[in-house]
């Protein structure tokens, strides 16, 4: 199934997939190469590893892979294929009469499907999600408890939010009349693409007259803010806690780690890395082809640099005072 | 309705407010004043644009105006009014006989009431919204799906609180007694008035002894903390993902951008401006007629002046390295 | 109760704790001693007063204590005891039939507790809670509305888990095959022990392969993101908006301010201290025996050190320039 050669029992039965101390005789580990051969000992009661060829004994059930972390992810898609809809519909599960739920969607207890809303083949509402007016979810997503769509969301296919995640809530946008503040009209679109994953807690607004839009294969931590037309591109990793502010983009393969934060109409550019905790000022555009850090965020070498000079002020500023009191003698010494 | 001068069809049907891209001819747009006349051609199909006299050419159905984004928001408030109540009551609603809920109060499915909490005239509790005991609304607020309201939580009128926010949770205070960590009592109030808006997923605590408030008009972004017994101001806006230490006291006008923090007993006087991701430390009083930034916060121009040098860090580095060289070849030269 | 003594009244009634400024003539109230006798004017209605032997006025109730607000707190634990379980269940209420719930558990309206699942004796399960198949429950634990655990998450005695809490969520895990991100496999446990605190919106991942672990005693604080394999120990406290990356590692009694961030494979050594915004690079040890703070940490000290520096960073500047100038000047000089 992997296209991988393999050594040893070719009908031994894999259950799960496991690390090297919780494995059982049934159990599917993997070894990074470390150079050597040591999980023989370490792992004896494993039914099969992933490992390179180089790095696994003779005598040991072993599935040969050059990228032993990829495969074995893999193997795990086989081991533990996500949920799939059982097409039950919970009797506490209310479907508005105008709403169109797949024949074959699963539906769980309290979920809530509302006037408008088209829910598509194979998706699997758990218990307590509400999809607003109006919503559009394609093939097998999966949503996973209090997941809450605002009115008109749209899905693609194998779309996953986990608990708690909030689409398509108004954006934080207001005019100030010099009295207190009107509320800029946040009437937009929210659009995820295909096999999007967006973790627990996780808020993503709606567009303010546009489109908020994130692109396929894209997947974002727990409790990271998106905001109104924000886009971000295809096979994006956002971690958790990051913070996007209005009109940003992000293009395709960009990699942002942690807790950073974007101010608003920034724009990443493709296969960009940032490191946690970073800040983009509002404008800034962040180039392709290189790694960045800090805040504001610089190159990671620029970066590293001057954190490794900050750390030597005290030994700068003593120099300088004493070049300071030599410069005097010197002075002095020449005036004789 | 808005009290501005206009040319053109003033029979016109305006159905929407959009972006100047995706405009068609029921939409309304806006320009802000760019100094040139620009948007006929770019937004041909809009219906009508809110703009300042001077941008606009002869021909096209304008609404003059000198603050085109106040106006055009003022506008959208009539075009996208907030939902009013149907007065309905899902059947799957539960309340409880010992509470009270206007009669054109609109509850939604699965949504909860617990004695003792009133709901005011023209409230909205969308699916899932929980009320507890004693909670107090006052008239046509709207509750996002899944909202939470803790015992005794107070909410003025026109509140709107969005999906998954917590109001009333227990703030976090502990005595160590050398071997665990006691509970403080988190036994206070929590109390918004009127017009308060809060974003998606943010936690407010209700007060340990005292009560946290939040004054009119303020308007609160998605996953924001704001701790036991916070004191904040009238007409406040705090974005995304900050959060308030305990008894910190905000002012009237205040603005407070992403990922902020603030320290405990902190106080931000009226009016001032805190940049994103910046630090406030327990107890600082920041002072009014300012815009801050940076951990800890600064003047802006003093964090600007700092940041621009600490740029240079190599070259003050190299300069201090080189002057050391020269200053000990003048020494040698004297001493000749 | 508390094993200390008193002067005044032995049989007054109290009611509540409260603040001074809230007392009432059933309310105890505290005061830390600021070596002075203040309260008796300050809170006359006050019924009852604990503070230390030298604060306190003759002629008012006060329980005398060495450490108020810890006794206050002890007091406190008798006046507003957690709630008790009424042992009924909402008719709304779901369990599998194949779930498995105490006889005295209280299950409020629209909860659901899955297959395989098991509550304990005098647990609290609000209205909304989802228990996924098979977790499993101690005594006494309280979840509040909305809680979410995933499958298999597993709860000590006298959990408390306030509302949008998370448990088990996937972790934050992909394999890039040079197209798009693979996920990692995350089917691993999650274990929260006796005496556990989390607040509101928190979401804790389960393990990848292995388990998320959180010691007894240990107290989180809202919005925080806990990380898949993630092993924290006794007795910790986190505060608000805190991120902890995969693999890290907490020990017992440390304490970790808000917006904190961890990079994962880090160590936080026993009782270490972390000030609030600091960031943890990634493998790093925090060594016992001291405060930390910045970006990277830094021993409290260090940081203060170079913050101070930091701000002098002009007159450092102008210092370097002035001796060029200078050191210009003595080699004119010198070579005349």
């Amino acid at each position: 199934m992997l296209g991988l050669e393999f050594q040893g029992e070719s009908t031994r039965l894999l259950r799960r997939v496991a690390a090297r101390e919780t494995a059982d005789d049934s159990s599917l580990i993997f070894v990074e190469d470390e150079g050597r051969k040591v999980f023989l000992s370490e792992a004896p009661q494993a039914a099969c590893v992933v490992a390179s060829r180089a790095s696994v004994p003779e005598g040991i059930n072993a599935i040969f892979s050059e990228h032993p972390k990829l495969d074995f992810s893999r193997a795990a898609a086989y081991l533990h294929p996500p949920p799939k809809s059982r097409g039950t519909r919970h009797p506490s599960a209310y479907v508005d009469p105008e709403a169109e739920v797949a024949d074959d969607a699963e539906l769980g207890p309290y979920t809530i499907v509302e006037a408008g809303a088209r829910i598509g083949g194979g998706c699997i509402l758990q218990a307590g999600v509400i999809v607003g007016r109006g919503c559009n979810l394609g093939k097998e997503c999966i949503l996973h408890p209090g997941v809450v769509l605002y009115p008109g969301a749209s899905l693609g296919d194998r779309v996953i939010l986990h608990a708690g995640v909030v689409i398509g809530c108004d954006g934080f946008g207001y005019v100030f009349d010099g009295r207190r503040h009107l509320k800029f009209p946040q009437v937009g679109g929210v659009a995820l693409e295909d096999d999007v994953e967006i973790g627990a807690n996780t808020t993503i607004d709606r567009g303010s007259l546009g489109t908020t839009h994130i692109g396929s294969g894209t997947k974002v931590d727990n409790l990271v803010q998106i905001a109104h037309n924000v886009d971000i591109g295809k096979h994006v990793v956002i971690a958790a806690q990051t913070g996007i502010s209005g009109s940003t983009v992000i293009e395709d393969f960009a990699v942002i780690g942690g807790q950073v934060g974007f101010g608003d109409h920034a724009r990443v550019e493709q296969g960009v890395i940032i490191g946690s905790k970073s800040g983009v000022l509002p404008g800034k555009i962040v180039r392709s082809g290189d790694v960045y850090w800090g805040v504001p965020v610089r190159p990671l070498r620029e970066y590293k640099r001057l954190n490794a000079i900050f750390s030597r002020l005290p030994e700068i500023k003593a120099g300088v005072d004493a070049l300071k009191k030599e410069v005097a003698e010197l002075r002095q010494k020449l005036q004789k």
